[in-house]
């Protein structure tokens, strides 16, 4: 690996860990990728380009302008980011080599975290002088590291067009943190006509020098918004005026954990938040649920995700509430491809600093939208794998501590690039 | 009072405490009162001439067969018992005078309780000899001695028709216990054109001696039986395939129970049973409750029973299920008339062996459906009374050991017989 | 009455709207009015003087804190604030006669909400340049209203001395609001000895005019915040690591709603608020209710807070979490005196801009802890009245547009002075 | 195999079919037994000898004493009934070889189920006269056709007694439907030596002809009886002296099924059936559920089952009931032991109408008792395997037409005698 390269990816990663920009709100990185990868000589489409409106969870307009703002601010590129407004923070560098050849994809995704960043001298992001500047937000699961191994590879690409045969993109994707944003890329088209997809992920329990080729067991999820609104009334005066939300909500917390287990594979629901009510002697006119759920593969999930919507319409009727609720995110069952782990595994080995190759093991973390990408290419006759490089981490993924060990930029680099030949090969040719 | 009359009274009131007939089973009791009015001269109305199609919560069809077949074994006379086929069992009795003048009713109701009656020798009906001969029915409440109290009216009537000034009914009602005769019976037109409407308790916590001349604090209910109706799976093999009808009702208990209290004035609700369920490795494919609403006033009783059958609707289509439910008994709330209470009170002082003489009090019992014979009558501009002539119980109401002190019968009978002469006066005119 | 002294409540009743301070943070508020009686010759006590250790729902420090140091820069008599620190903001003003006689307390309150006052012009605080300078708080109850009320009573008094017989205490009481701080004055003693005791609220449901010399109907209550403090784990990988405490609460609020009606008096209770979790993909590990009990009378309000500390230890259980629960606001059932009455109603004859005198009338808001006092003081023998002075509102108490007539601030104390001469007529003596 | 042999376990099989006992009830079918084993030389224990107190899910007294007594009058042997008073109606038959060898046990279940037997004559066993002479009771698991073999296998086994080496016990099993029996056979020490230990069941989702040489995927599962009692009282006059243990149930009812999926495995939870309350307008003094928990490990399970006895301890804390509970079924997971399957797929291999032989089978009715004896004999060092022989049923086991094709019955002999063989060759002897 060029040195300069390699520090050049250290510094992109610490860049975007001083700015951590959550779901949607994306406008400096986005906009500083598509501006590198302009300069490099890639085709770049932001925006609309490649996010359709299918996008979940958007934050509310007030966010989306505060985040904005504070991207003209810190080096945001005005020139990108109004094709961004509203929070199309996708982007997607494409580079064609003069040979023909298959088109291969990288998908890598920027977003960060609402967790404060630990202040302590002994978290190196701190010690280093590059702890987040957005008080309150953290690159807190290495989505900062993504989008640097990307732009690495796309400045070794850059200077190597002589090698490329065939077409390779590079997709930068918001949103992935609630599984919010890869569905929206997914229909925008990305991944149309792509016959080798490769995600990543660093880290995820695996220590510096294992590279996992694959990876399966993705739970299929749905992220649900529910809100019951009832009538507030005097609980002393006139209780019987009120239509009670928090029973509603009450009610329907306990049905939605009794969904019956399902005999076709694991299956999981979490209400994981309830904020209801204005005021001890109010009935409650307001409750708000965020819950999940999971399933091992699409029937169960259907079956739960159908049970749920159920539970919550019935629990609205029997207090006389009205239901509203939003699908903020999703993710689907998937399975790596055999063929392409197989090649992301040879790739590994000549990769120095690789120790162990696991060709696929199950998601640890339960859940990711990369499976809608991966879905999608396997559905066209293409392969998709989901590879993980590890990195030992200072505290856990999502936590305050959380910190990477930056040699894993280059292991996830050099494998990369020597996938790319892998494929070539595969395919007959030579990178 | 007449010491044969008196002899006669306890006579009948031993006779039918031997056949207690639940309610629309009625057959021999309703078909020796008829008889006997026919006997006395009364113009004699049975069967739909004075029930219509709202009866509430009529037994099944085994039911009513096995009390028919019982009631032509014990002397039930078939001329009348062919006209309640199906448990048609009320009778009117109708007896006019020469002068012209008000039309009163008096109303007893008929019908028994689901109570093995005590078999200890220390147990006056088991010592007497006469003791339930229906193993597990009884009458537990003194309906047979309304019924003596009624034929013993409808014989002074019948050898003093030269008194009568008017129309003098005689309705004798099935079904109260559940409160589900009466309405039928107003349907049916039973209390039209009535001015003075009469209907009494004997016992209901009053010692012998007392007499309350009025009635107040009658609480509006409803008796519902729900039933959810789901699916079984194996709830080991293939949990997914069931849909939880125990789950529904869970839910509707609790939520039943969690109804607002209302600023109008006190209400209730009890689900008083549940069952459910077929085995304990089947997921429960039904559920059956039993419950019912009351409320202090009609507004009240309205929100309950109105929010109850949201609740049950919800909680059913929280689970799939199936959800039918029958509105099995009724009452109103109501107040006894001043006019009447007052010309109750005057009758009463007259008679011999009452000691105290309330003019009116609050229900004990909660709820009872001649108050829909009460309602309609006021409605119609009449007056109504709904009177409690005490008697020295052995054990209270609906107790295995219930049991009255007969000297009531007399007290009960005179009181009546002095208050058509109240009316008369009031009236203008004199019995 | 005096025109300055009329002018002067409206100034103070003014300057304190400007200044709302929520309960047990009156450092301004209750400062002043020390400085205020002070000067006028009062004996004085404030902070642990008047307020036991039994101060119920007292904010946090920071809280305190925070508006400590606002009341500084606003006009806070520092010399009294030291003897507050920590929210003992109560101040007791005692003046004494010197002929013999009763002790007579009056007894008006200081805080204000957390309601964010209407800003539109339309609105007279705004429009008269009154409007509260604390946003997000405000005095939208009238409690400023009562702090003049008291001054102006506090400044005829000290002009009059000699009319005086016995003693008269002036009682300022912090938050009201919640029921939170009479008890605290009660165990500290301020009422100990007091043989008449005045309350009073302006508004209430009446127009300007009306005077109710009582009220009764006041709902025991308890206010109650329970936590449920159970385990954190991902939901989707290790469920049954965690303990879910946001299942506890929806048992528990299902619990409490279901807690069975009470036949010897209406009652109520009503989980006002719940806050649980973190996250929609962890299991939640806390969950917190603000909750209150309420009963016509002690029986009754006793069973419903005992059943309601049951229902939340027994679903806390069933899930294993803790259970914490703090009472943090408490009043009583009472009625209000009729001697006082009588003397209170006699004294609103004389007052002009009085035009109905109701003499008692049910608590339209259903609870206030003045009750603790008025209990005490009747226990002792003395006499304790709760008068309601009317005044047309321009919204709804609590409401952010709220405001009242000032003209009610003269009747409200000339109908007290009044009331002093009264009970002195009645104790035989004269103002 | 010798047709006489065969006629006589079809007479065995349908003499059992007419007089189905219910578990802990089998006095006629294990007296029969225990006299035939007797017959043939076998060592016989029966009663307390081969029963520990750990007996679960036995019948009232008053059902013990019914059947006791149809035992008598239909050809039970009073002989050994007298020694399973009570319900003591294990039997185990013991015989030894000359020759030293290894002590092979092999299970068989007695008992019948809680179905009303199909009386139309498509129905063999009405059609051939051989339906159930105990209505209300039916062999339809095929316990019958288990107990036919196992005299079956006596039976050859006393003509050979110089092939056998070692010992040989046969066990016949009460009360395994609710895996209530096996348990506390293995605490009698039934298993204890044993180095061979093989179980069965007929049909189970197999065709005739196919043989399971082993089985896997047993569920652990405890089957709980739990009881609220709580205190009744007239839900309309004073609901708040009652203790409502309907609403304790329905709130253990919701909390029961949202017990967390675990991570470990699967898992399942069902209340099964609920039978509360004695009438509609009485608070519910008392409420009964049948349930069961299960997992697919002890991990899992134990997790499960304690999280439920927490529920239902907590539920009844809240509305201040009574609980009590009692395990009236278990059953553990367990594997069939690896050699074992493959010396019965061995011995199948030459038995006449095998057709098809499968190693391992996940167990498809979930759970099992006979687990109990093959864990025990594992951790003895022991060998143990649960086979299935397939046979084409009428209707699915527990349905009302449930009928075997009866040629499984020597099949199942021919396996098991050719299996001592393989044992025998195993261990280096021969039969």
């Amino acid at each position: 690996m060029n040195p300069n390269l390699t520090e050049q990816m250290l510094t992109w990663r610490r860049d975007f860990h001083q700015y951590p920009e959550v779901g949607w709100t994306e406008f400096r990185t986005a906009s500083i990728i598509a501006h590198e990868l302009s300069q490099l000589g890639f085709q770049v489409q932001v925006g609309n380009e490649v996010l359709s409106e299918s996008r979940m969870g958007v934050p509310s307009e007030e966010q989306l302008a505060f985040y904005y703002e504070k991207a003209k601010s810190t080096g945001g590129y005005l020139e990108y980011m109004e094709k961004m407004v509203g929070g199309y923070t996708g982007v997607v560098g494409t580079i064609k080599g003069k040979k023909s050849g298959p088109t291969i994809a990288f998908r890598f995704d920027m977003d960060a975290l609402e967790i404060e960043e630990s202040p302590e001298s002994s978290h190196i992001p701190q010690q280093y002088g590059f702890r987040s500047q957005y008080e309150g937000n953290m690159h807190a699961c290495g989505h900062d590291a993504h989008c640097a191994i990307g732009l690495g590879l796309a400045t070794v690409l850059a200077n190597n067009t002589d090698h490329i045969e065939g077409t390779i993109k590079i997709i930068f994707q918001p949103a992935e943190e609630g599984v919010r944003g890869a569905k929206s890329m997914v229909d925008a088209g990305v991944v149309d006509g792509v016959d080798y997809f490769l995600a990543m992920h660093v880290g995820a329990g695996s220590p510096l020098g294992t590279v996992l080729a694959g990876t399966n067991g993705f739970l299929a999820t749905t992220k649900i918004n529910a809100k019951f609104t009832g009538k507030a009334a005097h609980a002393g005066a006139e209780p019987e005026k009120g239509k009670n939300a928090l029973l509603a909500a009450a009610s329907a917390i306990l049905g939605l954990h009794a969904i019956p287990h399902h005999s076709g594979g694991a299956s999981r629901i979490n209400v994981g938040t309830c904020i209801a009510g204005d005021g001890r002697n109010i009935v409650p006119a307001h409750a708000s649920l965020q819950l999940e759920t999971r399933g091992e593969n699409s029937d169960v999930h259907m079956y739960v995700h159908e049970q749920a919507l159920a539970v919550l319409e019935g629990a609205s009727n029997m207090y006389g509430t009205e239901l509203s609720y939003e699908i903020v995110g999703a993710a689907k069952t998937c399975s790596s491809s055999e063929k392409l782990i197989e090649l992301v595994a040879k790739a590994a080995r000549s990769v120095q600093g690789v120790e162990e190759i696991i060709p696929s093991s199950k998601f640890a973390a339960g859940s990711e939208d990369a499976t809608y990408m991966m879905d999608q290419v396997q559905k066209q006759g293409g392969h998709a794998t989901y590879a993980v490089f590890g990195t030992t981490l200072a505290a856990g993924h999502h936590h305050e501590k959380f910190d990477i060990d930056e040699a894993v930029l280059s292991i996830a680099l050099s494998t990369w690039l020597e996938t790319i030949e892998q494929v070539y090969q595969n395919e007959g040719g030579q990178f």
